[in-house]
C-alpha cells in the first residue's frame, strides 16, 4: 500500500463513491463506486467493490446525516448498478495489503457498520435496497441495516462467499449478524456462508436473509413502502417542532499536522519516535456550553468539535503511526466546566433536543473507537487536568490510570492538586460496546453467565476470601459524582492504577512507556483486547473481539495469504493449495 | 513432535505426575512432574512444569474423583516440590511443537480446567492450595480451583508472565478468569499480566488475585480449615445414605485401533482418509438402563460407556487425524430404549442420586468437547438411527443435519423410515458451554445484548418481514417430544437442514463431504467456531471462542514464533527482535 497518509475527511460535495440526497423524512445513500477511485494504486474498484476510501465516504455520510438531516428518519441504502448492489472489498487491495492495514480496514467498516446500527437509536432507521447482487462486504453493509430488500428479478442474489472463494472469512461482522441479529438457523448459515453462489428470491426470505423480496417493476414502490412505515412507526420526531430539527453543517476540521505533531483546535497529538508514544491532550472547553450557544455554534461548539477531533486522530494515528504502540492519554483545563456541558447535554437530551442525543451519541462511539485500537493506552492525570465526567470516560477507557499525588515541584506557583471527578455521564450515557458502562465493568459489577457453573463457592464468609467484586464499589464510586477527588481520594475508590507523587512520576511513567515498548506488539493487542472486553458482550463486542481474533488469525495463515493461498489465487485460474491440516 | 499416536487413558496407580490421595470427604492432587516424563523427546519438564501428559492424568483425576469418589466433597490441589506450585506449560515443548498441536494442547487443558469448574456443581469443589510459586499456567490452574490459598513466605508469587517473556497470551483462560470470574480490576490485570516477578503476599489479596495468604507454619492447618468450611457449607451429600455414595471404579476402555478404524464398545470411528472423513457411529443401549442396573454395572452400564468412549475419540482424532476434517456423526439402535435410559438419569437426579447426576454431567462436557472440536460436523440421520434425547444433542452440536426422507431403497426389508424424537434432555440438563441449551440457540431463542442498540426496527409487521425468531419454534420443538418424527415433520420444525430421499441421498452427501474438503481448513474453523458460538456468552465461550482465536493469531505470529521471536529465543540469552508495528 502507498504510505501516503489517509484523510479520513470527505464531504458530500466531493464523494467519488456515494451520492447523498435528502427527500424531506427520507434519505437515499446510492453506491456508485468510480473504478478509478482506490485510495491506492494496483487495483480498480469494479461492480461496487470498495476499499478504505469508500468506507471513508460511507463513515461520513452516516455522521453527516445525523448532524445535517436530523429531520430524515429513513435512510435507503442502493446502488446505482445495473444488478449490482456491491461486490464487497476490493479483492486486489486486500491480496496486496500489508496484514495491519487489512485488521485496520476491517476495523474502520466494522465502526461504521456499527453507526450505522447505533443511528436507529436516534430515530434514523437504515433500509437496504438491494437492487442486484449483495456479495460478501456487499451483503455483510446490508445486515448493518435493520430492513432488507431484495430484487427478486431472478438473478440477484445476497452472498457470503469468502469462505469458498477466498479462503477467509466474511470480515465485518456477517457470521455474528446472521445468527445472533436476524436469527438465522446456525445449520442454515453454515449452507449460505460456504455456498459461493449464494441465495436469491422466497429461499432468502425464508431463510431470514433478507426480510422482503419484490420483483423490479415492483421494487422501488416496495422500498418507498417500507420507508413510509419506518417513518411512520416513529411517530413524530425526537423533537416536535420543525424548527428544532434544523441540522448544523460537519464544517472541515481544521488540522495542522508536522513530522512531529498533528494539532486541532482543541486537540493535540505529540509524537514521540525514539519513545515510540503518542500523547493526545484533549483540551476541555473554555467556558460552559449552554443549549443554546451549541445550537448557535454548531460544528464550532466545544463538545461537538472536540468529539470529532478526537475521532479523526484516532483513525489517522491507528493507520499512520503503527508503531507508535503507546498512547499517552491527557487533558488539560476546567473541570467544572466539562461537567456544565455534560449536564447541559444530559438536560437537553432529556427534554429531546436532538443535538444534545447526538453529540452524546458521538462521544459513546469515539470513545469506544478508541477503546477497539490496538495501542496500549495509559491516562496520565495531572494538575491542570479536568478528567471529568465525559472526559473521565477517556481515562476509564484507558488500559491504566496514572495520576500525580499533589502537584509538581517545578510547576507554576498557583497549581491546584491532580483530581478527577465522577460525573452523571460516567453512569449510562456512555456505555462501553458491551452495553455496560465503563465503572461496572472496572468493578466487575456487569456479570457474564458462568455457562451452567455455580457461583463462586462462598464457605460462610470466614475464609478469609474478600467479598466477591459487586455493585458496592460501583455505588462508592457513583456516590462520590460531583466532587472533586484527590489521589488519594481516587486511589481509595479504585479509580486509578497508582498515584505517584511528584519524586516518583517521571521514572514511573517513564519506566511504564520503556516497558511497553519492549514487548510484543501482537501480545499486547490480545491482551488488552481481551482485558477491556472484560464482563457482559454484545453483538458489537463478538464483532469487535472474536470474530476479529479469528479473522486476524485466517488472514495469517499461509492457506490466505501464502503465495499459494486463496487469497493471493483469486482470480489467477489457479486453484488454492491448502495444507490441509485442522487445528 | 513425535507422531507416535498419544493415548488419553490413564489411572492413579501409574499416574507419574500426580498423586491422588483421598482421605473421607478430603481428597488432595499433588503435583510432582517427573522431569523425564514427558510425551515427546527434547524436552525436560523441570519445576513442575507441565506438558500434555501432565494433564492428561489431571483429566482422568479430575473424572475418577467424580466416579470413584463421591463422598470427596473438596479437592486440594498442591505441589510436592518446596517452594515452586508450577511453572506453567513447558516453553521447550511449546517452541518445538507444531502449531495445531500447540492449539490441540490449549484446548485439552482448557477442557480440563472447564471440568474443574463444573465439578463445582456436583458438590466437589476445588482449592488451590498454592505453597510454592505459580506461574503462567501454574496459576491459571490455580484460578480454575474455587478459592486460592496462597504460601505467605516471601518468594512464592503468583504470575502470569507470557507476555512480557514469551510475546504470547497466557494460553488457558487466565486473563478472562482474572477480570470475569476473581472481578479483578482491568487495569490492575493489565499490570499483573505485564509483571513477569508475579505479586505476592498481601498485594495478592488485595488485587483479588488469591483468597488468603498464609504463612508457611500455619499453611496446612489453613488448607484444612478452607477445606472444612467447604465441606461444612455444603451441607450433607447430594445423597444422604452413605452407602448410596458408594463409588464405582472407572476401568480401561476396551479400544481397538487399525489403520482405518478405532474400535469401542458402543463407539466405532471409520476412517476414510481419501474423502477426508471420520465417521463417527455410536450404538444406543441394547435395553433401556435401570438406575439399580447403572449401579451395578458401574463403568459398564451404555450411558457412561458410550460418554467415556465418544470423549476419548475426539480427543484421539482431534491430535491423531488432523487430515480428516470431517467427521459424520451417526447413531445405531433403539430410540425408544435411549429415551427411557434418560428418563432413569432425569428421575435418578431429580431424586438426588449421585450416579445419575455425573452421568448426565459427562455427556454435558462430552457434547461440548465434541462442539469445540476444529472440524466440520455433519449428522446423517438414517433409518435404524437413534438420534433421541441425549443422542439427537449429537445431531444439534452438528453445523449440518442430513435427514434421510424415508427409508433406503437397498436396505432390508424391515427397516422403518427414519426418524428422531426430541426428549426432555434436549430442554435444560446439557446446555451448551454458553449455558443455553442447544434448541434453543438453534432458534435464537436465548439472545446476546445488542450493546445499547434498539431492539430490531418493527414497521407494524406490515412490510412482509418475518417475525424475529423467537421462543415460538422453540416451544414448537419441545412440544413435539416423545413423538417420533418423520423427515418432513422434522424439516417443518426446523430440526434438519435438508431431508433428501434415496435417490438423492448418496449424491448430496458425497457433494458435501468433497466441498468441505475442497475449503480452506483455517476458514472452516472461524467459519464454525463463530456460528457454534452463537447467541449468548459465558466464560467459558470467552475462553474457548475469543481468547483462544487471539492466542492463535499470536502464536503464529512471527514476533512469537519465528526464529527471532520470544518464544524461540526465551531461555537462549538473547532478546527476542520484534516487528514493532500495532496491528
Amino acid at each position: 500500500m502507498s504510505a501516503a497518509p489517509i484523510s479520513f475527511a470527505a464531504h458530500p460535495g466531493s464523494y467519488r463513491h456515494w451520492r447523498l440526497d435528502v427527500d424531506g423524512a427520507v434519505a437515499t445513500l446510492t453506491l456508485d463506486v468510480d473504478p478509478d477511485g482506490g485510495v491506492a494504486p494496483g487495483y480498480e474498484l469494479k461492480k461496487n467493490s470498495y476499499d478504505l476510501g469508500v468506507y471513508i465516504e460511507l463513515n461520513d455520510a452516516v455522521q453527516r446525516l445525523r448532524f445535517t438531516y436530523p429531520q430524515a428518519r429513513a435512510v435507503i441504502v442502493t446502488s446505482a448498478l445495473n444488478r449490482m448492489f456491491c461486490a464487497g472489498a476490493n479483492i486486489g487491495m486486500l491480496a496486496q495489503a500489508e496484514h495491519s492495514f487489512k485488521v485496520n480496514f476491517c476495523k474502520f467498516c466494522n465502526e461504521t457498520l456499527a453507526a450505522i446500527e447505533d443511528a436507529g437509536q436516534s430515530g434514523q432507521v437504515y433500509i437496504a435496497a438491494v437492487n442486484g447482487t449483495a456479495a460478501g462486504g456487499g451483503y455483510e453493509l446490508a445486515l448493518a441495516c435493520e430492513r432488507i430488500l431484495l430484487a427478486d428479478d431472478g438473478s440477484s442474489t445476497v452472498s457470503l462467499p469468502e469462505v469458498p472463494l477466498l479462503g477467509v472469512l466474511p470480515g465485518t461482522g456477517g457470521l455474528t449478524r446472521l445468527t445472533d441479529k436476524r436469527g438465522v438457523r446456525r445449520d442454515l448459515a453454515d449452507v449460505f456462508a460456504t455456498t459461493a453462489e449464494g441465495v436469491r428470491g422466497q429461499r432468502a426470505v425464508d431463510w431470514r436473509l433478507v426480510d422482503v423480496i419484490a420483483r423490479p417493476t415492483e421494487f422501488d414502490a416496495a422500498v418507498r413502502r417500507l420507508a413510509e412505515e419506518v417513518t411512520r412507526a416513529r411517530g413524530p420526531g425526537p423533537a416536535a417542532g420543525a424548527s428544532d430539527l434544523a441540522g448544523i453543517e460537519l464544517t472541515p476540521l481544521s488540522c495542522y499536522a508536522t513530522e512531529d505533531s498533528i494539532r486541532y483546535e482543541h486537540v493535540r497529538v505529540d509524537l514521540d519516535r525514539r519513545a515510540a508514544t503518542a500523547t493526545l491532550t484533549i483540551a476541555g472547553p473554555a467556558e460552559p456550553v449552554s443549549l443554546a450557544g451549541l445550537h448557535a455554534a454548531g460544528a464550532g461548539a466545544w463538545p461537538l468539535a472536540a468529539a470529532r477531533e478526537m475521532d479523526d486522530a484516532i483513525s489517522r494515528l491507528r493507520f499512520g503511526e503503527p508503531e507508535l504502540g503507546t498512547w499517552l492519554l491527557k487533558t488539560a483545563g476546567d473541570p467544572a466546566a466539562v461537567l456544565a456541558t455534560d449536564e447541559m447535554l444530559l438536560a437537553g437530551a432529556a427534554a429531546g433536543d436532538w443535538l444534545a442525543g447526538q453529540v452524546t451519541g458521538l462521544w459513546k462511539r469515539t470513545l469506544r473507537r478508541l477503546e477497539a485500537t490496538s495501542r496500549s493506552l495509559i491516562a496520565l492525570i495531572e494538575p491542570g487536568s479536568c478528567f471529568a465526567g465525559t472526559l473521565l470516560e477517556l481515562a476509564l477507557a484507558a488500559d491504566r490510570q496514572y495520576m500525580l499525588d499533589g502537584v509538581f515541584d517545578d510547576g507554576p506557583g498557583d497549581q491546584e492538586p491532580a483530581a478527577l471527578t465522577v460525573g452523571r455521564m460516567n453512569a449510562g450515557p456512555l456505555p462501553a460496546a458491551s452495553g455496560a458502562t465503563r465503572l461496572a465493568i472496572r468493578f466487575g459489577a456487569s456479570t457474564v453467565g458462568s455457562g451452567g457453573s455455580p457461583p463462586r463457592a462462598s464457605a460462610g464468609g470466614s475464609g478469609g476470601s474478600p467479598p466477591r467484586a459487586s455493585t458496592a464499589q460501583l455505588d462508592a464510586a457513583l456516590d462520590a459524582a460531583g466532587k472533586p477527588l484527590a489521589a488519594a481520594d481516587a486511589v481509595g475508590l479504585g479509580l486509578v492504577t497508582a498515584a505517584p507523587d511528584d519524586l516518583d512520576w517521571d521514572d514511573e511513567i517513564r519506566l511504564v512507556v520503556a516497558e511497553r515498548a519492549g514487548f510484543s506488539p501482537d501480545a499486547l493487542s490480545g491482551l488488552e483486547a481481551s482485558l477491556r472486553f472484560a464482563g457482559p458482550e454484545s453483538t458489537e463486542t463478538k464483532i469487535l473481539g472474536r470474530l476479529s481474533a479469528w479473522q486476524n488469525w485466517i488472514f495469517l495463515r499461509p492457506n490466505a495469504s501464502g503465495p499459494r493461498g486463496a487469497l493471493r489465487r483469486y482470480g489467477t485460474g489457479q486453484r488454492a493449495d491448502f495444507d490441509r491440516k485442522r487445528v
